[in-house]
């Protein structure tokens, strides 16, 4: 079983959230972050690589340096199964693959155990 | 080492932070996320299977589509020794198990490394 | 690769997070958390140990026992490659070591996979 973590434009969450669930994982997670320039050693472009929840910092008067220029994103999460990591990978991408800077990224983290509360079901049965 | 992450019940996290911190676990994390109803296949019961902070998302007026009902849950989250993780799934378990639909997940995912910063401790002596 | 977690004082974030961008990860993500006072059983002194983002909680009225005093922290994190994982927690703790309690932690977890959208790259390069 494995975590999978995307972080996609903010306009791509509906279209996003349907593909996957049509690929049997109705239940996809949504967090509100923020993305950061980043200046690429090669070329001068800004690549819009997210990095998280700054925007609370902001708030709270933490600003940051001039040069991390911030963009909202969303971040979504979802457990599956060993199975279907490429299938929601490929899902991922094909929604979300603009080819412009900004498009995101996907992380893929293990995840050891999943239990059912209401049944004590273990494993992938409990996804 | 463990990350315990454990989605249960508005109204459980004071009863499930007890149970825990008498466990030996005092420090939980607690953040407001929602769920949404998952149709099972063979009935027409609607499991209130939790998947997050899709509440910031609907703030913003990105609304889901209908048959995609949110409700809001709970996450904790704690880090605990190797030797103490069936311990405190049976401690989540024991204090949200009613048996009816909604009483969540439980998720174990793997820690690699731990370190208090003020003593540069590492590992199970740093959690 | 590592998801690199580290808990440390709302007044450290930027000093922290130009110290990581000198080594090469610009793009932290940024949380603002609530920590809790642990008592150590060895002495009476209030170790801050972090854990989570239990405000939210309170903002709805969840309120925690007496004994579970909490004080604001910030979580941020980044993603590393295996060979910088040393150096980064090298980093944030040289930053963030006083010697006083509530200096924070750092918790390393493993990261399977890391995808670029825009391009498909693949693992370190997508970092």
């Amino acid at each position: 079983m494995k975590e999978i973590m995307a972080i996609i434009r903010m306009n791509m969450v509906n279209r996003t959230k349907e593909a996957i669930a049509k690929e049997g994982y109705p239940g996809i997670t949504c967090r509100r972050v923020f993305g950061r320039g980043k200046k690429k050693l090669e070329d001068t472009l800004t690549e819009e690589i997210l990095q998280g929840e700054v925007e609370v910092c902001h708030i709270l008067g933490e600003t940051l340096s001039e040069n991390h220029r911030l963009l909202p994103k969303r971040l979504i999460t979802l457990m599956v199964k060993d199975a279907d990591v490429s299938r929601i990978v490929e899902t991922i991408i094909d929604v979300n693959q603009t080819g412009n800077f900004g498009d995101g990224k996907i992380f893929v983290l293990p995840l050891d155990e999943v239990i059912r509360i209401r049944t004590g079901e273990l494993g992938e049965e409990a996804i």
